[in-house]
């Protein structure tokens, strides 16, 4: 076997590859493979976690173990509230440059980035359907804290906030907690749907994502929850069961962007919605993510921040890695009428996780 | 709640709706709920799984559960080998249009599409890594078949012919099977990787596949298994752990084309690569997919169809949701040394389905 080529690799090991094929870039993470799991047997164990882990590297207590902590929320009776750590297995790093490099046909690059994890509460069983409106504001606002401090880096083309919750959404710890990761570049698949966003609105003189939530609000059988800064829905061409868009009613290329009230707004609708999610479909595993611009994109008239939450209560199969089509096995509209009525007396009778 | 509009639904109410946000068509079927599984606790009873199940639809005996038995295999002691038939609770349905409605914003058009099972084998517990040169090629050969049968039907736009493997991979059924799908449109997933094939080809005047093969051979590190027909690797920029690419030495756009030859070497190279998978992986749960060119492309030079092995060793969790990027854990020429060894004496040691 020939030698591995290190030149694409930084001083982690991390590493980026292109894929001619599809356009997109992978991520190289050996450190990754080597992350504790407490995560075996999560879904019936849920119930009965404790408030506290002595195992748990997040639990208070292991902060010799955390490699560096960004930002610390204090007050109330626990030392700290809410924490900002470097990943400790992390995808990306800091180091390294953003210069690509030749591998015969192929492109490769070191895996520049920065890759975060939020401790959202130093209780171990916390998760936000049970915490107060407070404890979630603080989460949305270390996001945002967060975004404006990496987007300022010269280097970060894209921020991805994102919370992986049990262990179908490839979550590996069971404590509250979301990551962050900023790349530096911006992926073939975000280019993609700004792509087509900036085509639309070539064409209609129109934001696509202001127009759909018109759309979606004239409907309105789609529509599970409003606020004043926020509509949460089903999208029409949802890609699976319970897909839910929270969609900014003002239009912001950015979520760096996003005001006082909107946080607060953001932090109610979370609350409503994942309570909602656990009620009604039996606590399902989920991923959701921050869908917001790219560097030099933020001023731009028809990109539009929003937050999509995926519940994994079905598995993409060989059509879908083939096609890239989604075979949804529920309506969107009978899935917002369900979760609208408290997951009772709707057509098609009980649903849960294991139905679907 | 308004009721459902049915003008987009086809008799078996399926249907298709456009998410214009990502361009992707999603497939609306809601009979697919209704699927029986014996998937529960799959992994650990593989090993005792019996040559018989009495309550497995697949098994002989159930013939008149079947909603149509469309190719059968005969010969040797069973009173058949191999069937392919209807799927009972079908994605896509033959009846209906293609004619796109509007709906407000939004696009939607009835779910046509054919949706087969193939019955690989009568014995309950036959799976590839088992079978004979013979039966694996019986497989193909149906595959081939069927891939011309339907794409002669003028409506058909694309076949994908698959296999699900292991409840990680989605499959419902334990009974060795496979699946094939035909649409009535061509993907934009599809669409977007042949429109860099194409540039490529403007480009450089070569196929970017050939040229990736030549590549491959050249580098030698991440290959797998060579016979004359087709070259195994696992691919420089490999979205997966041990994702495997299975390319025809020929180039040829389209599935339909391969030759006899071809066929029977499709069928060895199968046979070793997934009784590879199984011994040195802890037989992993996966997808294979056939890639081959949409309807009229079929004699384009830039096209070139090859089969993709995916292991469901990891889980895409919410930054590869909102990035479309893949987190590896994994190194191609580390991966391919390792199956190349049987699993034994590399580096990283031993390597099974849980600790990646």
């Amino acid at each position: 076997m020939k030698k591995m080529r290190p030149e694409g690799r930084d001083v982690h090991g991390n590493e980026m590859r292109h894929n001619p094929v599809s356009g997109q870039w992978v991520i190289y993470s050996l450190s990754r493979r080597k992350r504790p799991s407490d995560m075996a047997g999560a879904r019936s164990e849920r119930e009965s976690r404790p408030d506290y882990d002595e195992q748990c590297p997040f639990c208070p207590g292991h902060e010799r173990e955390l490699p560096g902590i960004i930002l610390e929320c204090r007050g109330g009776e626990s030392p700290w509230r809410l924490r900002v750590v470097e990943n400790k297995f992390p995808a990306l790093t800091p180091g390294g440059d953003l210069q690509r490099k030749r591998h015969g046909l192929y492109l490769c690059m070191q895996g520049y980035g920065h890759h975060e994890v939020v401790i959202e509460s130093p209780v171990h069983n916390r998760q936000i359907p049970l915490m107060t409106q407070d404890e979630v504001e603080m989460i949305i606002e270390a996001y945002h804290r967060r975004y404006l401090d990496l987007m300022k880096l010269e280097r970060n083309m894209l921020i991805v906030i994102f919370r992986n919750y049990g262990s179908r959404a490839g979550a590996s710890l069971a404590h509250p907690h979301s990551q962050i990761i900023s790349t530096g570049l911006v992926p073939e698949h975000v280019r993609e749907q700004e792509y087509r966003a900036q085509r639309y609105f070539d064409d209609w003189g129109h934001c696509l994502y202001c127009d759909l939530l018109e759309e979606e609000l004239a409907a309105g059988e789609r529509i599970i929850n409003e606020n004043p800064s926020f509509v949460s829905f089903i999208p029409y061409a949802a890609e699976r069961p319970f897909e839910i868009w929270v969609m900014p009613r003002s239009h912001k290329a950015h979520f760096g962007d996003v005001s006082e009230r909107e946080k607060s707004d953001l932090a109610a609708c979370m609350r409503i919605l994942l309570r909602m999610l656990r009620q009604t479909l039996n606590d399902p595993d989920y991923n959701y993510v921050i869908h917001s611009s790219a560097k030099y994109r933020s001023g731009e008239p028809q990109a539009h921040w929003f937050l999509k939450i995926s519940p994994r209560l079905t598995t993409r199969a060989g059509f879908e890695i083939g096609s890239g089509m989604s075979i949804n096995t529920s309506l969107p509209e009978e899935d917002a009428a369900f979760l609208r009525a408290g997951g009772q007396g709707v057509a098609g009778g009980e649903k849960n996780a294991t139905q679907i």
